[in-house]
């Protein structure tokens, strides 16, 4: 005898977790049924701070009972796979954060099963439901901007250093998302250059460049070793350019009214023509991406929709960061291959 | 019967030779005896803002001139070689704009036609000059930032696109000057991704990665198609990292007491150390790059100095670019040699 | 039979209580007990967000309970003194919202129970506890700033217009607080200039001049019909300025090395030297201020400590503020008295 | 036996000078004939920079050289009245730094001097030329801001001190002379408040008040005491709000799409209505505000057309100058009379 509401448990409440507690605290319609985590100490917090839910170190009561109809999973990624699949095999839609899982044959597994099951998967790409990007993205689609010349991001601060990531994983898979989202061409090649200055084992600043199946290409700068914070992306297009700056707290998007325009390339003397026009700064609503994400995830269930970023997104970034991997070992290009 | 002012010609009145007159016309100890130029439009509205001056199409009028002791060269790259090394010929001093010459080995030819003649080779790296970069200098010298860990330069902006160079001979030859100056190390090996969206000629934007001796890298990345212009250079050291932005009218270096430390890699759990302490912005005179420059070209003439920015110097940066160049077009990563 | 744990009472969850709940949630010396509003949606939204609390509409209930100790009062200004009161009568301490009280008198009336009753009443002026005026007080008080010339503070933004308060009541009320915690001179005089420009009932915008004992003054500009939000105070030393921007988020001080000195008044040229030399952004905790606050009166009630901003401060900013409004409505100088 | 062109005379090469003699250059139809100083220092730098004029320290040769058309009058404030009158005894048209004269009497009579000799009187409140102000100007009279709420600018920095005149002839009369280009309406009291932490002889900081006939009110604030340099204009209309910050390089100008409704002011709950909308930055063209100044000044001669800012809107600014003054003394409100 279910409840209407929607049963939900999340599993792994260190850094992130609680995040997403707070913010399915806030849907009206679903019930946050269990909080799970190995470690006593994250759940004596999390205890503390919600204290409505029922909490466990035990995953498989989650997987048993009945009233749970979906598992956040919020815990290290070498553990995504493993507990993604259970949840599945229980029955259970999931979401998953990202990066989805540690190779593209674990994704397609989970892509496969949930199908075979009719299950929803979706990945914790957020910033693809904040409203900045969906602004991007509304722009984009209405060919305010014109023909894309280049996407060009910056993502640098001071740490957080992971023994288990590098980072790229840590940071690019915010562009992968992103790029995924915002670009329908077919990313085909990747070229990473980076380098690790501090401790010489795995890289802490890095650069990727992605190119596109029609030639418009991509550049990705991450690090975790600048002392200034900077969470820019910039998008050139014919007609219009448009900067992102995710640290603004309102002023987070710039429209450019600029571009240049080469009439005859073959005369002399060489004479571009340059348009410098008005500067938009549209209004941006204050909703935050990561509830945005989860009232998606339980419309899909509800309502039986594909989500934005579901498990073949969540898989393609995979790839992505494969490719990022493979070329910083070897210096070379990489095939994007999903 | 040479007066104690060092005379003083400036060929090339277009774009930057108005910057030179100004400049040089603030200097006590000099004669300006000539602007020369081939357009007669140049000429007259340079004689238009400095009518003190004589004005000439014929740059053998300036060679045969015995009153004039150095020759201001700022022409169109592809003349630098054939004015210079005649400038050295008729046994005057030279200053030639950045970059030196189309080659390295007009580079070569000119540095010892002039070491022969005992005459002074310094080039415009105006960057250099600054009081900025000077403090950069002082900062690192004085091992304020400890060891060295990146320098990342971003120098973007709209236009001007140019036909006759790409935006790597335009806009990275001031960063290659500038790390020649700050960085004692010798750089190896260049390594370039680049594309130019827009028209498909010539480069329009660049990264550029250069790996020195000792492990140290630096990042820069010049572009023609940025809506905004920046001007930053972060350098991180292991004690303090250092944010020059050349766009801030005054602020212009920021002295971040920020780093991380790794105890012992080894432990479990992954302990880094993150130091977050003040910022400093030190005051940084106001003195015009280009002035300070010029004064330098006469000190060295005056009391037989050599340049900061001598030939040699010019040379490097020419032999960077060529590399720069040649990783373009390779797609591979190019050994610098000098 | 006590616990060892404060037990503690809110009253009031409506704009500001839940703030109250969820710091006064984080202090581990306290048992939070009763969540109190007269609106059952307000109970209703905190139940939902903070379940582990009793919740009623009956302040009785809370006044009568011995297990609670201290109440904090987060009501309509209208209701503060009846409330305070009441509580004092029923043996509790009292940390009331900003402004402590609608009059002088009610002010002084609760301090002298509470005196009587030997209870603590603490005001909440909550930016007195704010890190970054912390250091300014640190600053001032190790005479880093020479004597002080002026104190100059911009608190403008689009609304929220309130009915029941003018806009000094509702921002200028801050800058009192922070006034009183850092400048030790009497403040004496009274002067406002205010408008209405929109509705032409209660004040939108005013500047009030402070004219303290010793010649030193202050000027508090504060408006609800700004677009941009500005919180500044700029504070002029003989020996350094210094600039405070509470929205910066982590930059929030500069000092600045800058000043004027005029060694001779009376001989010509008039020649007054200019110092401008480097900023220093010192580092600033970043403790959330109402933490701080909520920990300071916990610890004011275990060991007996007068609160910073007791009673009495809070009666200082309320004559502060009637001198203000007399200001307005005769347009002249008014007294201050305390 | 006249030329074609206007003969123009420079009078005063101090500070200001130079730049006029320097815009004046630019001008096609004029030719700039005499530069004239008391002090041999002045016209010796002069000379240096701009070799090609006469220089003389001797007034009375400019008066009677019948090619002389034009007097630019950039002297001490003290002599404005003596040599403009001198100029328009002459038959010179003239152009008077700001402020115009010393008191309201003497700028009465040289209006009615020029009108008697059919002579242009222009003074040179250069900031009603920027390209900024005109558009701010251009949004005002198409009604794009809506009914006018208030005018608040902030023109603080360090320095510079004078001993002839206070902080409010110094800096405020920007503002007076925008304002009266602005503000259609009749500004008719003044009230000021000020101080002199520093030197406590003339002022250093002041807050100037005017309220205008139809009840609009505008603010100014003015110091020589900040560390920091602020330039900011704030025009707030019940439609639109337009930020004018003149320290931006290019980005003067941000219209706000914000404002503040109130359908029913007595129903209950009180509930105002905000509008918070895009951000527009309109392209300002890049013209020097002296350039634009001077070229109108030449064109108000040839065509016989009355200059914008004419001797009568000179005579408006030190109206309410002297009003600010007698404020200040006084501390009371001050009505304005021209």
């Amino acid at each position: 005898m279910k409840t209407h509401k929607i049963g939900v448990a999340i599993v792994g409440l260190g850094y992130w977790g609680p995040n997403l507690v707070r913010n399915f605290n806030k849907l009206s319609d679903i019930k946050l049924e269990y909080g799970c985590d190995l470690l006593e100490s994250n759940i004596k917090r999390a205890k503390h701070d919600f204290p409505q839910i029922k909490y466990t170190t035990n995953y498989n009561e989650i997987l048993q009972d009945p009233y749970v109809q979906a598992i956040s999973i919020a815990t290290p990624l070498s553990t995504h796979f493993d507990l993604a699949k259970k949840a599945l095999l229980s029955d259970k839609h999931i979401i998953v954060e990202k990066p989805f899982t540690k190779t593209t044959d674990e994704a397609k597994e989970l892509i496969k099963l949930a199908k075979k099951k009719k299950l929803k998967v979706m990945v914790g790409h957020t910033f693809v439901y904040s409203e900045a990007v969906k602004k991007l993205k509304t722009l984009i689609d209405a060919e305010k901007l014109g023909k894309l010349l280049y996407y060009d991001s910056t993502r640098i601060n001071l740490g957080q250093l992971r023994k288990d990531a590098d980072v790229i994983w840590d940071l690019a898979v915010h562009d992968f998302a992103i790029l995924n989202y915002l670009i329908k061409d077919r990313p085909i090649i990747i070229k990473t250059v980076s380098s690790s200055p501090l401790r010489n084992k795995s890289d802490e600043l890095a650069h990727i460049f992605i190119t596109y199946k029609n030639g418009f290409t991509a550049h990705i700068y991450v690090s975790w070793l600048s002392p200034i914070k900077i969470r820019t992306i910039l998008i050139g297009g014919k007609k219009k350019m448009v900067l992102y700056d995710d640290i603004q707290p309102s002023e987070k998007i710039r429209i450019y009214d600029k571009g240049i325009t080469i009439p005859n390339e073959d005369v002399t003397p060489f004479n571009p023509l340059y348009r410098s026009g008005d500067i938009l700064i549209p209004k941006i609503k204050s909703n935050e991406a990561l509830f945005n994400e989860l009232s998606h995830f339980i419309l899909c269930i509800k309502n039986d929709i594909k989500p934005i970023t579901d498990g073949y997104d969540g898989l393609k970034v995979i790839s992505m960061l494969e490719a990022s991997d493979a070329s910083m070992k070897t210096g070379k290009e990489i095939q994007i291959e999903f």
